[in-house]
């Protein structure tokens, strides 16, 4: 179950033409009310995409009634023609949508698109405003049920392998989402979008509150290559259908809890990937330099081509750490490979032969001895596959 | 010609059961003076290896008579048994090189160590030891020629392919250097021994400034992999025996010369690597920044893969420089691969079809549009031969 779990939602994917394979490439999720207040996060990225310069600012009254998504075109550097391409896919929705009783206008549209930057010209114009029109045609059929949730998870993977949705539920509530993204996963969120949508009865600022709360310790954590993109956008509406406003801090698991299950659906989806692997920092002196310290590993080449040949080579974690600022000695740290203690006080411990490897899921643990806060961070490993997929696959 | 081509410098390269391949993984380099005057630059990285503590320790006097290295082993994380390893190597180099009218503290002698982090133990302290040996032996028959240079750089290749030297002839004097380097080469020094002679009458102090100077603008604008090693020593003897002291310019550009030359050298014999980029940021508002922006490009794994598939995309180039600080306007940037511009003010320029990265030597241009100052950092692409390398190779 995904954006229509939760009551007051309506979804489409489509075929527009912009993928080359013909295959689904606009999503469209409708909040049909009573409430329409919503929540983003966007990129740090310097560089944002005209969906993302356009969004950031339509949300900010706090409420959205719709998101439409295209795969297919990042519309990122296309200049003012391109930005033009994102407020005339606004405007469009706004009009598909509006009745008598309950207009809509532009600003009430989030848009979201991936795919290759630099592309976004007229016959991408066109597309995407077809994609709008067969969208809300579908929504009028069949909009809130979960094939067509599934059907706008579909709609906006590029290089993702399986669409990825997630649900919480609360008591008389529901959080649902979707997400794509399956490279350029990086700091200050991946390469991605998602949408998560409630029918809790909250107000924007409470969305606010969650989802910052939320993407903070989950796709914050989330570093498959350390490139950041130019479009990642994360939203959250809430409709407020179930009538039911939950506490603050039951809302918020229930985003952390989608929003965690769906990274780790990004982490299991990483472009060429061949291990999952969790970098958790034990014993730092802060939270931050937890996550700085497991991050310096995550970003590590060589560290990440020793664990895609099965080597526990904790030599490079130390290389690795050394180049942060946390506070710890680097000769006094404990590491473990898959629950191996190879690296104990900076010194060899159990014999690398005892760690296997060979698993998926890889577990680094660093024993930092400076304090109590811990963190983790998911990465990948760095494989043929990766290097295959990001020199052939122009994105 | 290398460390030898200064007047006053004898070297030798022996083998000492350090490689299992049994190639030459002892070298030597002994200052005959008359003067003795030393400079040395380290790894920044926290996690410093044993000979490295020992190394910078020793030359806070401004002095070496004698350099002796090693590959097969880093020394690095073998606790204090590794340290008196380092200890142990000096004191016996200082023994066997002490003449009565001319005696030698362990203190006069640094100490280089590479290879496997983690590697130090009883055996690697005798294979040392006994290399010490061999080579003061190698010294009395044939140290001051050109070959006992080119041997000392063979012995400390560990995954370079070809041994690396260079020379600059000032007027009367010269400045030679050898050095080894293929991977984890990233900011703040590569993962490199650089050992630099010259037979110029100078003191400790000029020297350090030369070094400093030089290194600034040739190892640490080298980024081949983003990773920083934990032993990095770049170290600058100076024998006086031309008897001439060049005015300090003129021994800096010396100096300049032979790192950059070094420096190429390091990066043409990266790891795996399939082109050699250079990434030239003009119009910066500062040197720092240029650096900044062209470090962000060349530390992309998304950037580099696609300069593996010859694939001219200016999205990643952008999307990098976003994640920077530095002052400029994303939208009003240019970018040129191989002399095409394919980005002007943020926008498609020339098509994409008209780049050629068939070449090895590939060359990115960015111009910020923000001030007048310029940089260069020199990287590699990743390729499948970089992920063989590292994953196959435990280092």
């Amino acid at each position: 179950m995904s954006v229509t779990a939760a009551a007051g939602f309506r979804a489409a994917g489509v075929a527009a033409g912009l993928k080359s394979s013909g295959g689904l490439d606009v999503a469209l999720v409708v909040n049909d009310g009573p409430r329409s207040a919503a929540a983003g996060v966007f990129t740090a990225n310097r560089a944002k995409a005209n969906p993302v310069l356009w969004s950031q600012q339509a949300l900010e009254g706090g409420s959205a009634r719709a998101v439409i998504l295209n795969s297919g075109g990042a519309n990122c550097f296309t200049g003012p023609f391109g930005f033009q391409t994102t407020h005339q896919t606004a405007e469009r929705v706004a009009e598909r949508l509006s009745t008598p009783s309950a207009p809509i206008g532009a600003i009430d549209v989030q848009v979201c698109s991936t795919g290759l930057i630099g592309v976004g010209d007229e016959s991408f114009r066109q597309a995407v405003l077809t994609g709008v029109d067969r969208a809300v045609d579908a929504l009028a059929h069949e909009g809130a049920d979960a094939a067509a949730g599934l059907r706008a998870a579909q709609a906006i993977m590029t290089t993702d392998s399986v669409p990825k949705q997630a649900v919480a539920n609360g008591e008389g509530w529901v959080v649902g989402g979707m997400a794509k993204g399956a490279g350029m996963l990086a700091p200050g969120l991946a390469t991605m979008l998602v949408v998560l949508t409630t029918d809790a009865d909250v107000t924007a600022d409470v969305l606010d509150r969650a989802l910052r709360a939320a993407t903070r310790v989950t796709f914050d954590r989330l570093d498959s290559d350390g490139c950041m993109s130019t479009n990642d956008t994360v939203l959250l509406l809430a409709s407020g259908a179930s009538g039911i406003t939950p506490d603050e801090a039951s809302l918020t698991d229930a985003v952390v809890a989608v929003c965690d299950d769906l990274a780790q659906q990004l982490q299991l989806d990483a472009e060429g990937a061949s291990h999952d692997i969790t970098i958790e920092v034990r014993h730092a002196a802060t939270e931050d330099e937890a996550v700085d310290v497991a991050r310096s590993v995550a970003r590590s080449n060589l560290f990440k081509a020793a664990i895609f040949g099965n080597d526990p080579n904790w030599g490079r974690v130390l290389a690795a750490i050394g180049t942060t600022d946390a506070s710890f000695d680097p000769y006094a740290v404990d590491v473990a490979f898959n629950g191996v203690r190879v690296c104990r006080a900076g010194e060899p411990d159990r014999p690398r032969e005892e760690v296997d490897l060979t698993p998926r899921a890889t577990h680094i643990l660093i024993d930092l001895f400076a304090g109590d806060a811990t963190a983790s961070i998911r990465t990948n490993d760095l494989t043929h596959g990766y290097v295959h997929e990001n020199s052939a696959y122009a994105s």
